[in-house]
């Protein structure tokens, strides 16, 4: 069989163990597996990347336990304002939604958004009329709501009325999945809420093509967690994969020079994860912590949180 | 005195003849003629190359021949909807704004986000009330409709109902400016209402960092104009630095790669003003014609709108 791959993110940060229950940990560590089996399961039939890494990010989106779609965090006025994009890399075909506040499944509107061809990028109501145009579940913003996301923005905004800094759990977090597929195609996908307390009609790189998102075969895909802004400055995705097309660097080296080097200066907490045209995965990081998930070319699946990896049943 | 530089364009189409009266063709020169006086002005006195960009988009944008701020295309629902973004390259930093009703000058709004730093990317009636904020104008929507773009919207309406296609001419333009100072920094800006009877909510590349602006010290500078759904799929300002950066393309043949080669096969219309880090200017396009201007290292300054080039006074 041709070789296959997956790979997941459910956003970094500092993440302190007492930040979640041992419940939350189990379940955020389950809801990876979860994400890893619906996309592995496509691949592993013969099914397209650009499917599997959608089918991975709809999990995440679904789960509680990450920032985006339902657990997606509150903006400054309490609202949940949801960014997504999906990217072929066979094609360079692609979907974004920015600023949308009522799509259950971003990704899934992206996705749809990049099939209908009337443009790649949409924002506002405007993408949540295509959403529901298109049949796909819209949701009242309590939907998205949970007690974790509103005591974070409590906590926010006690941190910003103090003066003082809020911790990377406060605020970072992003959800991504990238895959190879038995036919060498490459694809990326990203949802997020953006971070606890951010600006109304904040954008950050997730629906930014090259930025949070980026694909193309023969090359790598890459989908981006932590600081959008600087994500968008640094045109991270399409950084790594311009140094490893024309700097023939190989992806441990393109990724840790942009999340270890380029970006260190500005001291944000950044991740990510990517893979090149062979199914050998990247997850680099500069926070204690990072949600994820991959799939060996063997078959095996492991999923992690810190330096712990555990491995989970596909 | 060290090397200074500016090039300009106004939008690229098909651009028939008779699609403006001669004392159309002449205001468009004119207003191209008063931009670069603008931004080079700025530069000479040993002013910014980012506020260069600035100051010569800001005049476009004001002036009702081009398709952004006043003059600005007309959307599907007859709604003008703004997108702008301004990048330094000497800092990496750049702000935009997509989805504006009512900012006057957009790239303002962008030049003080990028300073503001609360985010680099703000989209819809938040990024309204931002630059209300910060004291920059305001506009009704009439502000910023002309004749020329109602009937245009209507001419899209007609072509639509009846299947056919509507000329270039009809369908595309932004307006964009980089520069080059006298300490040997680079910048980059672009403005657009969009195309007529584009899509509620559609975002094209010219809020977009790296795609239809961009702008990195030593490398070079790029501004967009065309089909944005095709430069954000294609990075095209990212992917010209990087073949620049990376494999050593002068800034010809790079970007001449993008709009004559990788481009070509979508049967677009594109076209970029860009520079490197010498001063030396592109501006191809394959479209009939492209609005643009540029001053040479020798001071002098020029505009065109197709083959024939006018020189002006600086």
């Amino acid at each position: 069989m041709t070789k296959i791959a997956l790979a997941i993110h459910g956003g970094c940060g500092v993440m302190p163990e007492n930040s979640m229950t041992p419940e939350e940990w189990e379940g955020a560590r389950r809801d990876l597996g979860a994400a890893l089996r619906a996309g592995y399961a496509l691949l592993k039939a013969g099914g397209s990347a650009i499917n599997a890494v959608e089918a991975a990010v709809v999990v995440m989106e679904n789960s509680p336990h990450f920032n985006a779609g339902h657990g997606a965090a509150l903006n400054e006025n309490g609202v949940h304002e949801l960014d997504a994009s999906i990217m072929d890399g066979a094609t360079l075909e692609a979907g974004a939604i920015s600023a949308s506040h009522a799509i259950r499944n971003p990704v899934k509107a992206a996705r749809l958004l990049m099939e209908d061809g009337r443009a790649v990028y949409m924002t506002g109501p405007a993408a949540d009329r295509f959403a529901e145009e298109k049949g796909l579940p819209v949701e009242p913003q309590s939907y998205f709501t949970t007690q974790k996301r509103v005591d974070a923005l409590q906590a926010m905004k006690r941190h910003a009325a103090a003066g003082t800094e809020g911790t990377e759990n406060e605020k970072h977090g992003t959800v991504g999945a990238v895959a190879l597929d038995a036919a060498g195609h490459l694809a990326a996908a990203t949802s997020t809420g953006g971070y606890t307390n951010k600006p109304d009609g904040r954008v950050g790189d997730s629906p930014v093509i090259g930025a949070g998102t980026y694909a193309r075969d023969g090359v790598c895909a890459v989908s981006g967690t932590g600081k959008g802004e600087f994500f968008i400055r640094y045109v991270v995705g399409h950084e790594i994969a311009s140094r490893m097309a024309y700097l023939k660097q190989d992806i441990a080296t393109a990724t840790d020079g942009l999340i270890n080097h380029d970006l260190a200066p500005h001291q944000i907490g950044a991740g990510l994860v990517a893979l090149d045209a062979e199914g050998v995965v990247a997850a680099p990081y500069n926070t204690p912590g990072m949600f994820r998930g991959w799939v060996t070319p063997e078959g095996k699946a492991f999923v992690a949180t810190h330096e712990e990896v555990f491995e989970v049943e596909l």
